[in-house]
């Protein structure tokens, strides 16, 4: 990493590859989309969560990253477009279809678009690549695969498939386990493996999402946290739990009925025992400057800095945070 | 068919059957719907139309009579629904995708519905019945078949599937025949078959839609014409030309490119030659008249009236002059 902080300063060969799964890691995707100069930042998503609805392909991790980029996501429900219209849901409840899932108009033609490219027979890897083109995103957005892979919650009451558990039951039922079906079958991304296996990669940056649903799929691919500590890039993961809370989403209650420590530290230790030596940094918010030690304890170094991120300011403040760190 | 015509004065066994296309069909079944008793009128249905666009199923005149009878069409227009929205397809646009078949926000959200169900593996004639009790349809609409049949459109430039004639190219490529793939393979509706072997039918009206692309798809059913012709009810078709001209869509068009005379006659000896037997009743707009005896001509008995349905009266007096008619 050169010194300095600005895109203006790196060389034009430099790229950063960001891990996330949707709103939460989208804000620092794009900090760091904002910082970096266009086409410098891949972002390997989520797409554990995907699932088959109303007969169409639905993507929302990867439409999370999308229209953030593209400047287009609702401020306000951190999910969905903004201005959104909700006609067609208005219909099929007046139909008594399924609702539970509410999909606006505008999304809905992304997932039309989707679909039906990938019912003609194109993966879903070059779909993405293209809705990103024509949403005028000049990140490369990357499904971590282009294969299905589908997390279940097991939990109290029975096993449920992720959106059942995190859209339909609000996130309710008690939760003890993952699992991620088709995760052995399914390749990672080749495009991300491809750049794994070169040296214009300047950073890798684990965004603040959640480490069970979000991050776990992603990591647990074949060969991929592997070939991401192998990499000589620094490995910096944000921390998604800030004074004991999730800033969005079901990843502190998760823990809690785990029974893990609901602390910057029991994410850590998540990492430290499931990837070891995969992590270069750990960054946590000022506030939880006291857990260092705790970190430090785990195995990881901790790194303190400002991570809640309100606006745009502090989205960019915390991508050239994370882009100042250098191997160790 | 016992005398007077109102639905109070027929007795509650008394059922009729109408065979027909989209718009021009509806109209008159919409005529009959409203004169007879709720339960009483079986719609048979052309699914030839029907495609497969944007990965979901669509089913042109069968979501033409679900919505004309449930009294939500769009008056102006003949197609879609009234008070209709474009937020899905303007979204669409932007994003560069297939926008030449319009479909409405909440006419998309019954494409929806139907195409879940199917996927879910309901059969088209349970989704169909399931869609028409949903949207408060007293009458039965009933799919021709629950298989695929699809009307292609030879044409001088070549074959074209039926939308993309119809729709994409607003059927100006010059016809010179039709087929129905599929057609061997499918299945009359079997309720329909089932009905047609009981004793309950009192009439069956052939509605003014196109012979060609939505009343062939319908006759050419394996056993379904025979089935009509053998029915003690008489069969009285309504022609979908007047003066010379279709009311609706490319009819006429279409009988001037295959060389035919663009007439009720015309109409007539199509049906005389293909399916022998199978009308009682040509019925002739009172300004076609002079052609009456062309019609006896080729075999069919001619009945004039008024045929063109501008409003609800015109739709009422039209069915109630096909059911005063009885069998010769």
């Amino acid at each position: 990493m050169p010194p300095g902080d600005t895109a203006q300063d790196k060389p034009a060969e430099t790229c950063v590859l960001a891990l996330s799964g949707g709103v939460g890691g989208a804000k620092l995707a794009l900090g760091l989309d904002r910082i970096l100069p266009a086409g410098a930042l891949h972002v390997l998503v989520n797409t554990g969560d995907d699932f088959q609805h109303l007969g169409l392909h639905i993507s929302p991790d990867i439409d999370t990253l999308l229209y953030t980029l593209s400047d287009r996501a609702n401020p306000e429900q951190g999910w969905g477009l903004a201005g959104e219209t909700w006609q067609v849901m208005a219909a099929l409840e007046a139909l008594g279809g399924e609702t539970w899932f509410q999909l606006g108009d505008s999304d809905l033609a992304t997932h039309l678009w989707r679909s039906s490219q990938l019912l003609a027979g194109v993966d879903l890897i070059s779909v993405t690549r293209e809705l990103a083109s024509r949403m005028g995103v000049h990140s490369h957005v990357h499904p971590m695969s282009a294969q299905p892979v589908r997390t279940t919650v097991h939990c109290a009451e029975g096993d449920l498939p992720f959106q059942h558990y995190f859209v339909r039951r609000r996130c309710q039922p008690r939760v003890h386990g993952f699992s991620f079906a088709g995760l052995d079958q399914a390749q990672a991304n080749p495009d991300v493996m491809a750049l794994l296996a070169g040296k214009e990669l300047s950073h890798i940056v684990v965004c603040p999402s959640n480490p069970y649903v979000s991050i776990d799929p992603i990591l647990k691919l074949p060969g991929m946290w592997q070939a991401l500590r192998d990499h000589p890039a620094p490995v910096i993961l944000v921390s998604p739990i800030i004074q004991g809370a999730a800033i969005k989403g079901p990843a502190a209650k998760m823990m809690a009925e785990l029974q893990v420590p609901v602390t910057a530290a029991g994410v850590a230790r998540h990492y430290a025992d499931n990837y070891p030596g995969l992590v270069d940094y750990f960054l946590l918010d000022h506030a939880d400057a006291t857990l260092a030690q705790e970190v430090e304890a785990v195995g990881l170094r901790p790194h303190t800095a400002r991570t809640l991120m309100h606006d745009i300011y502090d989205k960019t403040q915390l991508a050239k945070t994370c882009l100042a760190l250098e191997s160790p």
